[in-house]
């Protein structure tokens, strides 16, 4: 069902959990047999782990599962091809690297006739609409500004560009650097945001349970994005349609929303990505 | 001893024989226990795996011994820290997009007083010198060419870049963009081009052998090129002091080096390193 996950933290925190159900997904669970990956910030450092293998029997995804790598801003992706080849080139989450910081970017989606020109700083390196629209992002937010712009400034110029991409098609995505993660809905992305006092959360694919009051302290704060919710017994926020939402520390700190909040249902969202041709 | 593992071939090839004796420099037959990392080009995608943890106990290289990655060109580096913390972000090899190719570089060596102002085009992320010096060959190549140029005269404007950079220090390095692999010698880098009829090697640091003849087909050709010879039954070629060499499809296909060409000893290497603060 689902192809996006995100989490977003105030302490380096392993997702194991959350990417336990979500790899399901890829491949048992659901269809999404073509390939995965997930980036770790630790810190600045980007660490990219991705196969061109069904995430559910990646060796590459057992590495993650057992290293329970610690990370503050974490992007995973689970891919059932629509544009370009299954291959690793094509194999979400893209890096770049844009004013001294690597950014990173996952797409759940589809952008026809997208074809811009070349890019003077960017350009992709593969054959998705995916990476074609995160250059195009890159090049835009650097030929306006040479320098980092504040964070209100630099949020409001990615909703723009945002706005002007979605006119292509779904555009479900999710951005980090790092600092912050952004998240955008085209039509179906969930988030929960995990705090004091912790309780247990059961998945939804598989029968695992955990109880976060075990392994974190009364400081942390947590907030996992996914297409669809992952746990059955938590209360689970929607992003309304065309919503796109920075994340930091844990929490959303900056939210772009067309008034009124329209939100769309499952069954509506499964059928706009198959209309699409996108496996959600 | 060791720091840098360099392979280039003519098919996709896996590099676990050689990467074993590799990675026990890591921490266990050597000192470099400061992390280390792997870049494989699968067509033009980059796996990129890397730990900050020492490479012969890190779970990330017991990953790229059992995956059996076969790959046409792969940069691999054990690290001691001269500049620049132990962290994730300070980890060779380091990857950018250029002319919409991702190129990987890794360098054994210390720069000292280089210091170059922002570039427009590319910008180290972490503290390294040698982060540093990949995107000003970088910038310097982007700068110069809108589109990339012709091999020769990439090449050309590599070596002029180069015999720039290692006036600040020892500048031992590798660079690959997927189609070729370019390795320069400030002191000591040694290859090794292995075709039929194919033999048996036994590794230096471990009693380990591989008949090659069993794993390869006629038509197979890989260069191997390492900081120091990894196998004691095979005749490895030296780079000459400040040569710079492309190979590609398992052969060299262009040299700069100055005439007459001149070699450094093992022990010369070895007390220019320990003088420069680089441990080899």
């Amino acid at each position: 069902m689902c192809q996006l996950l995100g989490m977003d933290c105030n302490t380096p925190t392993d997702i194991v959990f959350s990417f336990e159900g979500f790899r399901l997904r890829g491949g048992l669970t659901d269809n999404h047999a073509d390939g995965f990956g997930i980036a770790f910030f630790e810190g600045h450092g980007v660490r990219l782990l991705q196969d061109d293998k069904p995430c559910a029997s990646s060796p590459v995804a057992d590495l993650v599962q057992q290293y329970k790598i610690k990370s503050e801003n974490v992007i995973a992706h689970i891919r059932k091809a629509t544009q370009g080849q299954v291959h690793l080139v094509n194999t979400h989450p893209f890096v770049r690297e844009l004013w001294g910081e690597y950014w990173v970017f996952a797409h759940n989606g589809n952008l026809r006739r997208f074809k811009p020109a070349g890019g003077e700083y960017f350009n992709p390196v593969g054959t998705t609409d995916s990476e074609q629209a995160f250059c195009y992002l890159l090049e835009q937010l650097r030929q306006r500004f040479r320098h980092k712009p504040a964070r209100e400034v630099l949020f409001h110029t990615v909703a723009e560009i945002t706005a002007e991409l979605r006119q292509y098609g779904l555009f479900n995505y999710m951005l980090s650097n790092g600092d912050w993660l952004i998240a955008h809905a085209s039509t179906l992305l969930f988030y929960i945001i995990r705090q004091a006092p912790f309780g247990k959360a059961v998945l939804t694919d598989e029968d695992v349970a955990i109880d976060f009051s075990a392994v974190t302290t009364p400081h942390d704060r947590v907030a996992v994005i996914a297409t669809l919710p992952l746990t059955c017994n938590e209360q689970w926020q929607q992003l309304a349609i065309n919503e796109l939402v920075m994340f930091s520390q844990g929490e959303i700190v900056l939210r772009d929303c067309i008034q009124p909040p329209q939100y769309m249902s499952v069954q509506e969202g499964l059928a706009v990505a198959r209309k699409a041709g996108v496996s959600m």
